[in-house]
């Protein structure tokens, strides 16, 4: 599917204009070689420098990944820079082009202190080198392949993990190059903290390292493969949690487990099966063997976190929701089990309480919350989502269960933002809709429902009780009119009819759709002004509001703000950031530094209990209601 | 069966013998009381104090059992003292009761230092407690079950292993008594060494608290179930290793595994198969749960503790015979996984090198070798055997690669030392025998080849050189003459005939049975002349030496001399120990203390190998012959 990209070069440059026709999916950078446009890429395009940095002009600005985060900084992600190497094209764009940086912008991370605004230096823990490790020849000898082993790099023999053992008879003597041996340290400890050897292997396979990052969803599940030395992101895949066919919402799923050993197994099983399928994916993708494979950081609410680890989540579903345990957990893969290196770190971040949970923590971590002496508010839009608010001062917390409905499930005809998904909709005297890819519509994902939402409140065809006009239609532009239906007992509006772009059957919302959209909302609003009122700051004093979830590249913010979901704040106040609670568990996962300022997070992290709340249930039933507009 | 019972009682008594015919396996004191004799048993009869004790007059005296070792000590045990509650009655006996002991004696083990000669205080790391866990009652608590149970109990979250979680919100809420936890401190540190907490159970269990010792030979496997707060052995089994269906011996298996980690993993199954069916056994037998079992030692030579670990032993099979590993590892029960309390601790005892194993260190242990000035030697007799050579001063071990013929595999008519098997057979005109159980033959153990060869000797049937005189059996006893015999090809001797003592089945000894025994007693007495040799120490310089090994309740010293499984020492300086490694094990079971120790020891041992030896071949042909007598 061909796009155009156009590139605004420097001052000066012959040609400061030009346009390019490009295939969906290409990056900027190779795009921009490709048509002979000169953009600096000091570290060959791989996300290590900040030299092919450009700034969007037109066209959506995708969430930042996590090497923009860390090499451009807040500042300049927030002006609309992103790497050209790290972003491809998807839709019709406008770029400009940065000048040309001094040498010295060029640095090797993980070598220094990282040069971005987050101030993160590329630390994983993990360390690989390659040693040759003398064997006895002579039979008297009062020694072992494992002290043979642990002297060579300087730790105990019981530091060295049991499946290591098996094979390291052989690696020892295989090559004669040596092996390489693969270490973590834990957290941001002192030079002397207790080295784990996590593998061994025959000859150099120093350069192979790579890592996880793993958003456990209760409705999605997003594995990204990072390089470990560079951050690069190699691969990523998301999909439906296939816990959800035992309950979509969390409370469903705890009753499925509810004191029962075989479903609560199920429950394990299925998400454990699930990562599994998305190494083998990353794996395929990237040419990278699961071997290489040393971390993994995990994210999650607290029941999908207890499922994981196959601990009972029954009391976290009754008052007053207790989780079973919320210390930051590091466990070998075999155990899960994994099927990465055997005995690779698996690093599950702290919980703070029932409902509020690693990713509300991985959230906090990525957005800065707690470092600003500005107020600001941060929210997770997920099936579990959660408010946050906070400053240097304090951070407080509460759960927002919005339900499956913007990640596109129990949505008549929703789906996830994957290829096909209608993830744009203007709506003038008719219904305009933009699909992922650029391909056929297939259904309507949650960026979509809100614009879709949003068009339909302003052009009068939904009231702000959420009721499709079906009685009023007459009174709408002739194209709306004939979308507006019943069919049978249910009032629908026909998004698309079959053939209209694209469409191979019928897309509608019906009156359903606009209820779980409402209830979704409604939990997210009522979050946010429970943890206003608790911390009794009116919402002018809320400098930013960071919107979170995994919505792909695209979330309108005026959208956002006409259906209600976040407070009618000035949109430049307004900042859609992405996967953010992805993002916190990729910051973790490249640096340990990160990892242990999550566990000083979580416990600032202050939770309000909203169900407990006096005041809750008519801030929710207010919150349901769409704004009078 | 029934089998008489003589009991010597105190000078002064009405009735200073008393003669009782009991069935066998009742214990000494059972049937004392059954039968109206007064022996004071102030602890009831559980091991506890030395007040029921009584002295071997005529009969075999038992090997000690690790409450013999613990109560009276070395001196005691070797004048032959046991306790009367250890032990029971299998052939007919005379024993002496002790005097009345005063009040003092009497003292709960576990409590205070140890009474017995060893010095070992029982502390078996093992600790159970009542605690109340309080919980929160309001939502907006920042806790977590976990963080409760571990403030009540005075230890970190991370301490609690992961399979503890599982369960541990509905113990927590089950019973207002509270939950009982168990936790286990390794070794014999300070203090304010790390807790593990290896259980959490609902309600008041701190009565239960047992552990296993477990002797894993090449040929056979012992499992013994011990209370750890008294010491009283509750159960025992023994099997053949079910590994020997891929190779009898040590090199075969290793050859088995060889590069092949299919058949490295069905060796490991099988192994931790038999474990298991041992754990549901002794839990049968004693009606302890499996649950309550929270510490196993492991002993066994060093292709068995790779074996059961699941790392390639190929390497200990090659030149230089490099073990993988050494130290002294614990793992979770889970791992292996043995199903007993899935984070209870499986210690396995440390290696010496690849054929000197945990056994060859437990049985050092066991027998105190590096404690004494005096020069002792130990021999563990066993498929894969080790002798040791030792005093305070110095600490030299070999092994002794008997095969498995003296466990009674490998022989026509071999059997294990169970019920039916001929464990004792004398020899004048005709061959007089001597069951297990007092039952019908069923085949010949261990000691009773040993005697049987012996007598053979004695008698002529065979010669220096181990061949059945066939053609001089004229010159024989015509009882005995009668039992020489060529079958085909094959000298065969015939032990019994059937019908002979209710044998349903001819019993025979083969000339190969003959050969079997040459080169296991072969291998063993050229170890020991071997380490005499190294040590440079003339054999008259040998203060004691200690035979262990599975016998069962009888090995005859004088027969071990008469064959030349060790050398001919004066016999009261020759001492059976019965099986010393298993011992050593529950010393290690019952005694933190007595683990640590085994580190020290297994860091003094210094390995012999024989086979890098100029001088081994000659001495090994030279010891596969018979005395001459």
């Amino acid at each position: 599917m061909p796009v155009s990209l156009v590139i605004l070069t420097q001052p000066g440059d012959a040609r400061p204009r030009r346009v390019l026709t490009v295939a969906a999916g290409t990056s900027i950078l190779t795009a921009a070689h490709d048509g002979g446009v000169d953009v600096t890429a000091t570290c060959g395009g791989r996300g290590r420098c900040t030299s092919c940095r450009v700034k969007f002009i037109e066209g959506t600005i995708p969430p930042p990944t996590i090497m923009d985060e860390i090499q451009l900084g807040d500042d300049l992600v927030r002006e609309g820079y992103r790497l050209s190497c790290q972003c491809t094209v998807t839709e019709p764009i406008t770029v400009q082009v940065a000048p040309p940086l001094d040498e010295q912008a060029f640095q090797i991370l993980g070598a220094g202190p990282g040069v971005g605004g987050l101030g993160v230096r590329i630390d994983a823990g993990i360390a690989k080198e390659l040693v040759k490790v003398s064997l006895p020849r002579e039979e008297h000898h009062q020694t072992s392949d494992l002290e043979q082993l642990a002297a060579a790099i300087g730790v105990a023999p019981e530091s060295v993990g049991p499946s290591v053992l098996a094979g390291l008879p052989q690696a020892l003597r295989d090559d004669p190059a040596g092996v390489t041996v693969t270490t973590f340290v834990s957290g941001s400890g002192p030079a002397g903290a207790a080295r784990t050897v996590v593998a061994v292997e025959r000859g150099d396979t120093t350069a192979m390292k790579f890592g996880l990052a793993i958003d456990v969803g209760t409705t999605s599940v997003v594995t990204t493969l990072i390089e470990l030395e560079s951050g690069e992101q190699l691969a990523s895949v998301s999909s439906l949690n296939p816990q959800a066919v035992f309950g979509g919402d969390l409370m469903s799923r705890i009753a499925f487990a509810q004191f029962n050993p075989t479903n609560l197994r199920k429950l394990q099983t299925r998400i454990v099966g699930l990562l599994n399928q998305h190494v083998a994916e990353v794996c395929r993708t990237s040419g990278v063997l699961p071997k290489w494979i040393y971390k993994a950081v995990v994210v999650g609410n607290t029941c999908m976190h207890h499922l994981l680890l196959g601990i009972d989540p029954s009391h976290v579903g009754l008052a007053p929701y207790a989780p079973v345990m919320r210390h930051a957990a590091v466990l070998p893969a075999r155990e899960l089990p994994l099927k990465i290196a055997p005995e690779a770190r698996v690093c599950l971040l702290p919980l703070v309480a029932g409902f509020v949970g690693a990713d509300a923590v991985a959230v906090a971590l990525a957005t800065r919350l707690a470092d600003s002496p500005a107020l600001r508010v941060a929210v997770d839009i997920g099936t579990n989502g959660e408010v946050l608010l906070g400053s240097r001062e304090r951070l407080l917390a509460c759960s927002a269960p919005a339900g499956p409905a913007l990640e596109g499930a129990q949505i008549r005809h929703g789906m996830r933002g994957a290829q096909g998904a209608i993830d744009k909709v203007t709506i003038d005297h008719d219904v305009h809709i933009h699909t992922i890819g650029e391909t056929p519509a297939l259904g309507i994902c949650g960026s979509g429902l809100i614009d879709l939402l949003a068009g339909l409140l302003a052009a009068g065809v939904i009231d702000w009780t959420g009721l499709i006009q079906v009685e009023a239609r007459d009174s709408l532009p002739p194209a709306l009119r004939g979308r507006v239906a019943m069919r049978g007992e249910e009032r629908v509006f026909v998004v698309l009819r079959p053939g209209e772009a694209g469409a191979r059957a019928e897309i509608v919302l019906t009156q359903d759709d606009v209820r779980q959209v409402q209830l979704a909302k409604g939990a997210i609003a009522s979050g946010i002004a429970m943890l206003l009122h608790v911390a009794a700051v009116p919402l002018e004093r809320v400098e930013e509001l960071l919107l979170a979830g995994g919505f792909g590249n695209y979330l309108s913010i005026l959208s956002a703000i006409r259906i209600g979901l976040i407070p009618a704040l000035p949109v430049g106040r307004v900042r859609y950031v992405g996967n953010a609670a992805s993002l916190g568990a990729q910051l973790c996962l490249l640096s340990e530094a990160e990892r242990a300022r999550a566990d000083t997070i979580a416990s600032r992290i202050e939770h309000v209990s909203l169900a407990a709340h006096p005041d809750f249930e008519q801030l929710f039933v207010d919150a349901m209601n769409f704004p009078r507009g």
